[in-house]
C-alpha cells in the first residue's frame, strides 16, 4: 500500500485539515500500517488497532505537543506514533536504535513522558496540567487510559488526587472490554452496567406507560414528570463510579465514530472541571483474525498477514512454570497460583482451566497479588505469583512488609528476569536481582535451563519462608550437565581461570569453556543468600570474572565481593554487568553481546588480561 | 484507676458474657487505660479512642482467632490487644521487648498479620479468607480500614478484586473523616456525602408534599409513590463509590453505639456477599484535647494528661527540611511541595499554609505522589516529595518508570530515614539505600546535620535529574566542624585506622575520633554514585571500618568494597551495618548500640583486631 494520505501527515496539524472521506482513508491506512509493521517486527496489535480512530479524534481536538496526550502503557500508541512525524520510521519500530514500542520523550516532543508501565498516565498527566495551570502556560493535559490499566491503584490514587478540581483536566477512557485477555473485578463489572444502562432505561419507560394509562393527568403532573426524569437522569448518571471520584462522566460513545468522539471531547475540553470521556472500542477492529481473538493478538511475534499467527507451540520458561504448577496442584490441594492480568504470559493458561477455585487473576495489580498471596498463605495455602520481573517493582513494599517480614511462604516466580529484548527500557528485568538481595529473609534461586526450574518450583514447595525463582524470557539454551540440587555446582578448569556466573548466561559460560577448558565455572543455582562457604570456594581462583544479566549496583557481584574483601582475597576480581544505565531494546542476543555478557567476551577477558 | 472489668478478659469471648452497662464500663476503662499508657510511653492516641466500641462490637459478633479481625495500619489496634489477652502487658507498649504499637503475628494469635504500613488489610484479609473457604475451614475474615487508608491504591486493588465474589467477606470501613491529619481528595468528599445523604431525602419530601397537593390522586398513584421510593433508595442507596466495587452498602451507623454497631455486623456476617459496613466514629473521642483537635493527637510523645500535649518546639531535621523549602518557594515559584499525608511528620505545615496552591497533600498514595511529581516536573516545576523512607518503599516501580528512567528532577526528601526508634519494625528507614542506589540516573545524599540538609536542598534546586536527600528521625547531634559542600570530607587521624560513615552516624564517629585522634574519618556526602576517586582515597588506609545506619546487602559497604577489590586494595575492611534482618522497636540509641554503629563500637573496633 502506499499510504498516500498518511504519508502526507507530518504533524497532527495536518490531521485537521481532512474531511470525513479523507479521515475514514486515514484511519485505513493507518490500520494498514500498523499491521503491515508488526506483521514484520512483532508488536502490539489488537489494541492499537482499537484506538485508531480515537487517536484521529484526539489529536483534531486537542494540539499536541502544546497539549500533552499521554497513552497509558503504550499499547495504544501507534497511530499517535504515525501522525506525530514517524511514519517514516515507523518500519524501525522495536528494532535496535529504531523507534520504541510505547512512548517516549526521547523520541519525540509529542511523548511527553516515558509510558511501558500500566496505570501511571493519570498520575503523570494531571503532574502536567497542573504545571501549566500554575506556571500560566497553555495547553492540556489528556491521559488516555485503558479499562485494564484502571485496575491499577495508581490510577484511582491519581482520581482520588484530580477529582473535584477545578479546570478541564480530561481522563479519555479506552475501554475495549478486554484490558490484555479479559478485564476482571467488580470494576469492570461496573464498566458493564455505564455501557447499557438497563436500570435507568428499565424504570423510564416502565413510570412513562403508568402515568399514561391514569385519568386526569394534569399539566402539573407532566412537569412533574420531567423534573423527575431530569433528576432520576441525575441520579442513574451521576452516581458511578467515576462521578464518586470527582469526574464529570461523558459518554459511553462510539470510538469507531470520529464525528461523535470530536463531539464528547470537545464538551469535556471546554468544561471547567475534570471529566472522564467513557470511549467503547473494539480491541483488534478491522483485522478479522484480532477482532475474534484478541486476547491472542495483543502482543505477537511476527506472523503471516493471510494466515494469521501461528500456534505457539514453543517451550519456553513460561510454559515450564506453568506446568509445573499444575503438576504440583494436582497432588497438592494447597497449591494456589496468582497473575496480574498476564495469565497468557505467564504460561497459566491451562493452571486457570483446570484449577480455577485456586486460580487468581487480580488484574494489574502487582500490590493487592502481593499481600493476597501473603493472606492465602497465612491461611494455610501455597501461593504462587506469577509476574514479570519488571512490574513486580510495583510490589516492592509488599514483598518486604508483608511477605518478608511476616516470613510467610509466598512465592514469586519471577518471568522476564534479565534481559527481555525488542520491548526495551521499561521491561527489562535489570533490578529484581537487586531489590530481592537487600530484603531479609529472602530466599533467590536463578535456573539457568528448564529442568532446573522445574526442581526449583518442585522443592520451593515445601519451603516455609519466602522465596523468588526467577528466569528469563523464551526458551532454554544448551548447558551441559550440571547438579540441579546444589547451592551452586562447578565446572573444573585451571585454578588461573574462574567465571562465576548464574541463570540464562551459564549457557554462554559453558560455550567459553567449551572453547577453552581452562575457564572453570561456578554456576550459582541459589544466588541469595550465598553458601557460606562460597567466598573460600571462589578465592581459590585467582582470575575471577563474574558476569550477570543485571545491574551492576546491588547485584551478585558485589554481594560476593565484600565476602572476598572480608577473606582477605588477594586475587583480581572483576564484575561484568550492566553498567548502571538503562538498556533499550534490541534482540536479547543483541544485547547480551553489547553489555558484553556473551560467550566470546568470556572467552576474551582472560587473554585480554 | 484499677480496670476491675479489663482485668478479667483473658479472651474475646469474655467479652461476649457482659451486659450492656458492663459494656459501657468496659470502653471507659480501655480509653482510660490508653490514655493511661500513651500519655508515658508515647503512640498513637486519637485514633485508638476512637475505635473502642467498634473494637468491641467486633469481639462480640465474631470469634477470634477464628475469624481473622485486622486492623489496617494498627493505629487502631490498642483495644484490640487489651482485648486479647495483652492487658498485663500493655504498660510495656512500644518499648524494647515489649508490646509491639502494631499488630504482629509473633506476639499474639489474634493479629493473623504485620500491619504498619497503610491500606494493605483488605489484600490481606481476603487472602485469609479465601485460603478458608478453599481449605474448609470454619471463620471468616474482616478487615477493618479507616478512610484516610481507602486513598491507598492497593486498598482499590483488593476491592476490586473482592467485590462481586461469593461469600460474607467484610469490609469495615472506620470513617473518622480524619486519615491523619485531615482526609483529602474525591473518595472523602464521596464519603461525605453518603454520610448526609441529603439528596435522596430532599428528593422525596419535595415529591411526596408535591403529590399530596394534586387533585384525585388514587390508590394507584399511592402504590406508584411506594414503589418510586423504593426504586429511588435502591438507586440512591445502591449507588455509591462500594456498589460499584461490587460490595453490598451496610451503613452509615454511629461507631459509638455498641448496640446499633452489633445490629449491622450481625447483618453483614449473615449475609452470602461481600459487605461494606460503614461506621462514623469520632477520632479522640473520650479525651477532649484529642476530641478538640485530633490531628495533634495522632502520634504523640509522653505529655501530662490534665495538661495535654505541649507545644512541639523541637527543631528537627523533618523542620529544617519544611523550613527550607519555605525559603526556596519564596524566591523561586516553581518550588512545589508534595505530601502523602504527612503534612505535619515531614515539617510541611507551615509550606501548605503559605504556598497552599504549590502544596500537593495527594492522600496516603505515594505511587500517585511520586508519578504525579514527574508530571510536575516534565512541566517544568521543581517538585519536592516528601516522605518517610519506609514509606517510599510503595513508589519504587515509580521512582525507578517515572522519574530515574526519563531522568526528570523529581526530588526527594526522605525523612526517618535509618532507624526510627518505637515505631518498629514496620517504620524502619533501613532499605532505601539499598533500593534507591540500585536504579540509574540517582544520586543520593545523606546529611549529618541541620545545615548540611538545608545546604543539599538548596543545592538540589538547580540540579536537573532525579535526586534524593535522606536524613534521620529528630534533632542532630553534635558534628564538629566540616565541609558540607563538597562530595566527601576527610577528618585527618593516622592511616592506619579510618571510619568511613554518612548521615547521622558521623556524629558517633566523631566523638570515637575525639576519645581516639588517630582514628581517621571519612564521611561521605554524597552516597551515591561515589566519587570517582574514593576507592584511591580508601585505599591509602589499612584497617578500614564502614559503619551504615541500613541493611548490609546493597548497602554503601558493598558498593565501596566491589570498587577496592578492583583496585587491587590489600588492607582490612570490615562493614558494619544492619545484619540482613528486620529490626524490632527500641530507642534509638538503644538500637544503635544493639546493632554495633555506636562510638563506643567505633571506638573499639580498632583496639580489638
Amino acid at each position: 500500500m502506499e499510504y498516500p494520505i498518511l504519508k502526507g501527515i507530518k504533524t497532527p496539524q495536518d490531521v485537521k485539515r481532512l474531511d470525513s472521506a479523507r479521515l475514514q482513508a486515514l484511519c485505513a491506512e493507518i490500520r494498514d500500517c500498523i499491521i503491515n509493521t508488526v506483521s514484520k517486527n512483532g508488536g502490539h496489535l489488537a489494541s492499537n488497532l482499537g484506538a485508531v480512530e480515537l487517536t484521529v479524534a484526539l489529536h483534531r481536538v486537542f494540539n499536541s505537543p502544546d497539549d500533552s496526550i499521554i497513552f497509558d502503557v503504550g499499547h495504544q500508541c501507534y497511530a499517535h506514533k504515525l501522525l506525530t512525524g514517524r511514519f517514516e520510521k515507523f518500519d524501525t519500530l522495536r528494532t535496535e536504535g529504531g523507534i520504541s514500542g510505547f512512548m517516549n520523550p526521547f523520541e519525540s516532543e509529542h511523548d511527553a513522558v516515558i509510558t511501558g508501565h500500566s496505570s501511571n498516565s493519570i498520575s503523570e498527566a494531571y503532574g502536567i496540567y497542573k504545571a501549566k495551570q500554575l506556571s500560566g502556560q497553555s495547553g492540556m493535559a489528556v491521559a488516555v487510559i485503558g479499562d485494564g490499566a484502571m485496575t491499577g491503584g495508581i490510577a484511582y490514587e491519581a482520581m482520588n488526587n484530580a477529582g473535584n478540581g477545578k479546570g478541564n483536566f480530561i481522563i479519555v477512557l479506552n475501554d475495549n472490554k478486554m484490558s490484555i485477555s479479559q478485564n476482571v473485578g467488580a470494576f469492570a463489572r461496573s464498566l458493564t452496567k455505564m455501557r447499557n444502562k438497563p436500570k435507568y432505561h428499565r424504570f423510564k419507560s416502565a413510570f412513562s406507560s403508568f402515568l399514561l394509562e391514569l385519568p386526569l393527568i394534569g399539566k402539573g403532573l407532566n412537569k412533574l414528570l420531567f423534573s423527575l426524569k431530569e433528576s432520576l437522569k441525575l441520579i442513574v448518571y451521576k452516581n458511578n463510579f467515576f462521578t464518586s471520584m470527582g469526574f464529570n462522566y461523558l459518554g459511553p460513545v462510539d470510538g469507531h465514530n470520529i464525528a461523535e468522539l470530536e463531539s464528547i471531547l470537545n464538551i469535556a475540553r471546554n468544561y471547567d472541571k475534570p471529566s472522564l470521556v467513557h470511549v467503547v472500542t473494539t480491541k483488534g477492529k478491522g483485522y478479522a483474525f484480532a477482532e475474534s481473538s484478541p486476547k491472542n493478538y495483543h502482543g505477537v511475534s511476527p506472523f503471516d498477514i493471510d494466515e494469521g499467527i501461528g500456534l505457539n507451540d514453543k517451550f519456553t520458561f513460561s510454559r515450564i512454570a506453568g506446568n509445573t504448577l499444575c503438576e504440583l496442584a494436582e497432588k497438592d490441594k494447597k497449591i494456589c497460583a496468582i497473575t496480574a492480568a498476564m495469565t497468557e504470559g505467564t504460561g497459566l493458561v491451562d493452571f486457570a482451566k483446570k484449577y480455577r477455585d485456586r486460580f487468581f487473576d487480580v488484574g494489574i495489580a502487582e500490590q493487592h497479588a502481593v499481600s493476597f498471596s501473603a493472606g492465602l498463605a497465612v491461611g494455610g495455602m501455597k501461593p504462587y505469583f506469577v509476574v514479570y520481573s519488571s512490574f513486580l517493582q510495583r510490589a516492592y513494599d509488599q514483598i518486604v512488609h508483608d511477605a518478608a517480614t511476616a516470613n510467610v511462604p509466598v512465592k514469586l516466580l519471577i518471568d522476564r528476569a534479565g534481559i527481555v529484548g525488542e520491548d526495551g527500557v521499561t521491561h527489562q528485568g535489570l533490578f529484581d536481582v537487586s531489590f530481592l538481595t537487600g530484603i531479609p529473609n529472602m530466599t533467590v534461586y536463578s535456573p539457568s535451563n528448564f529442568e532446573e526450574l522445574a526442581f526449583r518450583i518442585k522443592q520451593s514447595c515445601g519451603f516455609d519462608g519466602v522465596c523468588a525463582i526467577r528466569y528469563p524470557r523464551g526458551s532454554e539454551k544448551y548447558c551441559g550437565e550440571f547438579d540441579i540440587a546444589s547451592d551452586y555446582s562447578i565446572v573444573r578448569g585451571s585454578a588461573e581461570k574462574l567465571i562465576i556466573t548464574y541463570g540464562r548466561l551459564y549457557s554462554e559460560a559453558f560455550a567459553a569453556h567449551e572453547r577453552d577448558s581452562e575457564i572453570s565455572i561456578l554456576k550459582l543455582n541459589k544466588i541469595y543468600p550465598l553458601s557460606d562457604d562460597i567466598a573460600e570456594v571462589i578465592s581459590t581462583y585467582n582470575n575471577i570474572h563474574i558476569f550477570e544479566e543485571t545491574e551492576l549496583s546491588g547485584g551478585i557481584g558485589e554481594h560476593i565481593s565484600s565476602k572476598l574483601l572480608k577473606l582477605g582475597f588477594r586475587g583480581r576480581y572483576t564484575i561484568h554487568a550492566v553498567d548502571n544505565k538503562f538498556l533499550p531494546g534490541a534482540t536479547v542476543s543483541s544485547s547480551i553481546k553489547s553489555c558484553g555478557l556473551d560467550a566470546d567476551t568470556m572467552f576474551n577477558c582472560f587473554t585480554e588480561n
